[in-house]
């Protein structure tokens, strides 16, 4: 990664929002919106439901076997922290979360991520029930990969375009300029919570 | 959990199928093929495909938050070394990882699970496409306490029942001697891949 010729100290000194952070092959900074020791928490292009965000772990390997034991932790441990805003903020009284582990489970971004959505009674009466999330996480799966390339963030994708579903094009890419102001208030948020 | 008056010492002591683990209100000793200090894995009434299992706490909690990370690392800890024996057993490519968190999210046994579905190219091709198996998720989570509950492994079971669809009836329950085989064959190759 370029980081502009930083030091290692100049670096960690750095705001968070101000350090390269990459999903995949794809510049995500401005969508990140929490980092810790081995894992960072990013909103989404096209959430699913409000409050939709991946948790990744820092280091780019696609399986989530691959993980060691103490990323496997801060992930999860991250997850939780994630849900605990998101329960307050949203009003979330569950939440799906979700791993498509490889191509073959519907991964397009072969970098490990956690999907954490939300979720209150009701919340998809109007859009088919709670069976269509999941048919809309397996369509959104390819949206991730192929809105981040639409999005031009980034040349490169290790990938198939599998899963990607022209019927799904409706829902809209949010800007930069929403996503990042959506981070800044989560990262705001998740400070407050974590004060207290 | 009346586990028959033996004491601390003689309960460790026991193979692991001859303790009483309780699944919620539902007792699955004879389905579980693997403990560690925190987890058990079992095998599935109803898998949505070959070699689908849960992975979950040995503490009843149904929220993934109040999980402490000792818990939340050694369950997902779990959930890596089972997949690596369901990829040799199943010639699995890409695994599905989902917990419903909560009611609201499809949660229907009051107890953290983890589904783990291994999964291969082309596995869904017949069954209306990678999609579908979200649905089925769904549906199945509705199966799990409802087979469970059909099977008459226990007589308690708080929740609305939610998300039991009649059109999944149509997969059959297995008989308690199939898992109990088929959990005796995991937990065989389970130590065959511990010993290396």
């Amino acid at each position: 990664m370029d980081e502009g010729g930083v030091t290692e100290e100049e670096h960690e000194a750095m705001p968070p929002a101000s350090r390269a952070i990459y999903f995949g092959s794809f510049l995500v900074t401005p969508q990140v919106f929490h980092t810790t020791a081995h894992s960072f928490a990013l909103v989404n292009l096209k959430p699913l439901l409000p409050g939709h965000v991946l948790v990744c772990p820092k280091r780019q390997t696609p399986r989530f076997a691959s993980l060691t034991p103490i990323e496997t932790q801060d992930l999860f441990l991250t997850v939780q922290r994630v849900q605990r805003t998101l329960t307050r903020l949203y009003a979330a009284t569950a939440f799906n979360v979700a791993i498509q582990d490889g191509e073959a489970a519907g991964q397009t971004v072969p970098h490990v991520h956690a999907h954490v959505i939300p979720r209150r009674e009701g919340d998809m009466d109007k859009r088919g029930g709670g069976d269509k999330l999941y048919e809309m996480l397996e369509g959104e799966e390819g949206d991730v990969a192929a809105s981040l390339r639409e999005a031009g963030e980034a040349a490169e994708l290790e990938g198939s375009g599998r899963g990607i579903r022209p019927d799904e094009g409706s829902r809209p890419a949010r800007g930069e300029e929403e996503m990042r102001k959506e981070a800044e208030w989560l990262r705001e948020e998740m400070m407050r919570d974590a004060e207290q």
